[in-house]
C-alpha cells in the first residue's frame, strides 16, 4: 500500500438490519479516527478494547489514544493469539476485565484484531449484563470480510468449533486496511478466499473483477483491495439482512465450508488456515457441482485458476475416505442424516443441495493420495 | 389443593412477542400433558431436561413418560439444588451433557422447577450452538409468575448476581399448579410475593381480590389458586410485551428490589428468601413512596397488611446505613450515580424516580434495629 494513498478514499457499506442495523466504514489510514465514530455510534463513556497482544502492541496505542479524546475511558484486555483462546475460560476472563473496568450497560467492547477476537469479544458483550454494545475492529481480510459481519458471536468447547454462541450484531465495524500491511502474506491469502467466495457465489461480475485484479488485490494495492473488500463485505451485509438468523440464504455463505471444516478437523486445526480450508473445499464443490450435471464444465477449473493465482490450495489432504465421510457427519449443520451441501450452478450462482456424507464424497474421488491413505494428524 | 378439582380448569395467558410470543398454559394436574405440547410447539424429536434431585425425583419420570408418548428422545440432566449452581461452570456441565444427548438445532432444553433452574437452563438454550428451543415447566410461584416470563436467562459471577445471560423467550410456559403441593409453605408465601408486586404496581382490582383471597391463595385453593397465578402472569406478560428489552415500563417490575437485593447481598443470600427480600422492599418502597408526598397516607400500612397475612415479613434487617448504602450502590442497575427507584402513587400506579442512594435511604429511617448495627452477615 503506498504512501500516498488518498485519505479521502472512505467507502460505507450498509448492513440493513433494521434497528439491529449498522454501517462497516472502510478506509486506509483511518485508525485514529474509530474512536470517535465509537463514540457517536454508541454513545459509550467506557470502552473494554479487547485483543491479542501481537495486534494491540502495534495498534491498541492508537486506538485507545483516539477513544480517550472522543471522551471514552478505554481499558486494553489482552488474550493469548491463537483459537484455542476461543473459549468459556477466556471469556469468563473477559467478564473479570469487564467488571474490573466497571463496564456497565452503557459501555462498549471492541474487538482489535482477527476473527478469534471478534468472536470471543462478541461473546463477551453479547452476554455480560445480558448483552452490551459492540465494535468490530478487524485485523485481518477474514474478519474484514467474514467475521465481522452477520453477528455470529461464540466460543468453542472441548468437543467442538462454535458449539457455544450467540447472534449479536455489532453497532459499527470500522475496517482500516492500512492495519493489513502488517499481516503476513499466507494470511492475506487464506482470508481472500472468503472475497472469492462471494464473488463465485452471488456475483460473477465481482468474480471477474477478481480475475482481472487478483495480483493487486494480494499486494494490497489500495485501488484494488479497496472495492475488493468493499464488494466482498457487501455481498455478505445483504445476504445476512436478508436472511438474520441463518434459515435459507445464509447457507449459500457455507460454500467450500462442507468440506472445509472435515479438513480443519482432520487437521486438528494444525498447518492450515481456515481460509485454505475453505479453498479446497470449494475447489471441490465446484468439481463435484460439474460432476452432479449443475455446472457447466469448466467452472471449476476457472475458480481453481483464481484460487492458485492468490496461492491457494486447491488439492485435498489425503486423508482417509472413511476418516473424511465421518468428520463431515459430526458437522454441526446438519439436522437429519443429509448434509445441505452449497453447490455451484456458474460462477455467481450458487445453491443447496440435500447430499448424504456419501454423495458429497462418493469412493474413488479423492486421488492418488488420499488412496495412499494418510491418516488424520491426531491419530499419529 | 382438593383431589376433585376440576381437571378441565384450563387458563392459556399469551406473551405477544410476534415472532417471538408463546403461551403461558396453566392448570391443575397437567404434567402427564406436557409432552404432547413441547411436541407440538417445538417440533423438537429430542430434549433435554434440567432439574434438581429433589424436584426430578418427583416429577422427572410423569415429563419424560409424556415426551416419550409424544415421540420426544427425553434426557434429564441434574444440577445440584441452591443459587450457587446458577454458575458458568454449571452451564459448561449442561453444555456437555447436551452434547452427550447429540442436541442439535431441533432439540429443546426443558427446565423442570424453579428459578434457579429456569434462568440455567435458559442460558444454556440461549447459547448451545447460538440458541436452542427452550420450555419453562415451573414447580414454584416464583417461577410461574416471574422467572418464567420475560426471557431473562442467566448465570451469577463470584462477583455479583445475574451478571451473564441472555434474553432468550420460551416456546412454551407449562404450569402445573399441582407440583405446588411439595412446595414448603415458606417458599409459597415468598413466591407471593412477586404476585401481590403485580397487583401493587399495575392492577388495584387484582390487589383488592388479593385481600380478599390471601389465605385461600395461600392454602393452594384451585379456585383462588388459578386466578391469582393467572392474573400475575398476564400482568407481567403484558409489560413485557410492551417493553421486552427492558427499556422503560419494565423497570417497573423492580418494585421492592432496589432494596429487597441489598438485603439479599448483605445476607449473602442466607437465611432470607427473594420474595422475603422483596416483601421487605416493597414495603420500605410503599413508605417512602409516602413520605415523599407521592402516595397517600395509607398505602403502605394496606400493602403491609396483604404481606403481613400471608406470612412475610416487612421490617427491614438491622444491618448498618453505611452497609446498605454500599450495596445500593453496586446494584447493576445503576447506569449513573441515581438509581431508577420505583415508588407508589398508590395501590395499582407505580412510577419509577431517580434518586441517589442517601435519598432512597435517608439517616435514620430504618428504626431502632438498624441504630443497633447489626453488621452483614459476611463480616463475622
Amino acid at each position: 500500500m503506498s504512501a500516498g494513498t488518498d485519505p479521502a478514499a472512505r467507502r460505507t457499506v450498509p448492513v440493513a438490519l433494521g434497528e439491529r442495523g449498522y454501517p462497516i466504514e472502510i478506509g486506509i489510514g483511518t485508525l485514529a479516527r474509530a474512536g470517535a465514530a465509537i463514540a457517536e455510534r454508541t454513545k459509550a463513556t467506557r470502552a473494554v478494547v479487547v485483543s491479542v497482544p501481537a495486534v494491540a502492541r502495534r495498534y491498541a496505542p492508537t486506538l485507545l489514544r483516539s477513544l480517550r479524546e472522543a471522551g471514552v475511558r478505554g481499558t486494553r484486555v489482552l488474550v493469548p493469539d491463537g483459537d484455542a483462546s476461543k473459549s468459556l475460560r477466556q471469556a469468563a476472563r473477559l467478564y473479570e476485565a469487564l467488571l474490573d473496568a466497571e463496564a456497565d450497560r452503557g459501555s462498549v467492547v471492541v474487538a482489535l484484531g482477527g476473527g478469534m477476537v471478534g468472536d470471543l469479544a462478541g461473546f463477551a458483550a453479547a452476554t455480560y449484563l445480558r448483552g452490551v454494545a459492540f465494535v468490530q475492529v478487524p485485523t485481518t481480510i477474514l474478519a474484514m470480510v467474514d467475521a465481522s459481519i452477520g453477528g455470529k458471536v461464540g466460543v468453542n468447547l472441548g468437543r467442538g468449533k462454535n458449539l457455544v454462541g450467540a447472534f449479536h450484531q455489532p453497532r459499527l465495524v470500522w475496517i482500516d486496511l492500512a492495519t493489513l500491511r502488517s499481516l503476513p502474506r499466507r494470511e492475506r491469502a487464506a482470508g481472500l478466499a472468503e472475497v472469492v467466495k462471494a464473488g463465485a457465489i452471488l456475483d460473477a461480475d465481482f468474480f471477474a473483477f477478481l480475475e482481472r485484479e487478483a495480483e493487486r488485490v494480494l499486494a494490497l494495492d489500495p485501488e484494488a483491495l479497496l472495492p475488493a473488500i468493499e464488494r466482498a463485505c457487501a455481498i455478505k451485509a445483504d445476504v445476512v439482512a436478508r436472511d438474520e438468523r441463518e434459515s435459507g440464504l445464509r447457507m449459500l455463505l457455507n460454500f467450500g465450508h462442507t468440506l472445509g471444516h472435515a479438513i480443519e478437523a482432520l487437521s486438528r486445526y494444525r498447518g492450515i488456515l481456515h481460509g485454505e480450508a475453505v479453498a479446497i473445499g470449494m475447489a471441490f464443490a465446484a468439481r463435484r457441482s460439474e460432476a452432479l450435471g449443475l455446472a457447466a464444465p469448466g467452472t471449476a477449473e476457472r475458480l481453481e485458476a483464481l484460487l492458485g493465482r492468490l496461492g491457494l490450495p486447491t488439492a485435498p489432504p489425503a486423508f482417509l475416505r472413511t476418516a473424511y465421510l465421518s468428520a463431515l457427519r459430526v458437522d454441526k449443520k446438519r439436522t437429519d442424516a443429509r448434509i445441505r451441501f452449497v453447490a455451484l450452478r456458474g460462477i455467481g450462482r450458487a445453491e443447496t443441495v440435500p447430499l448424504q456424507p456419501a454423495e458429497i464424497l462418493p469412493a474413488g474421488l479423492l486421488g492418488r493420495r488420499a488412496a495412499a491413505g494418510r491418516r488424520p494428524a491426531g491419530r499419529r
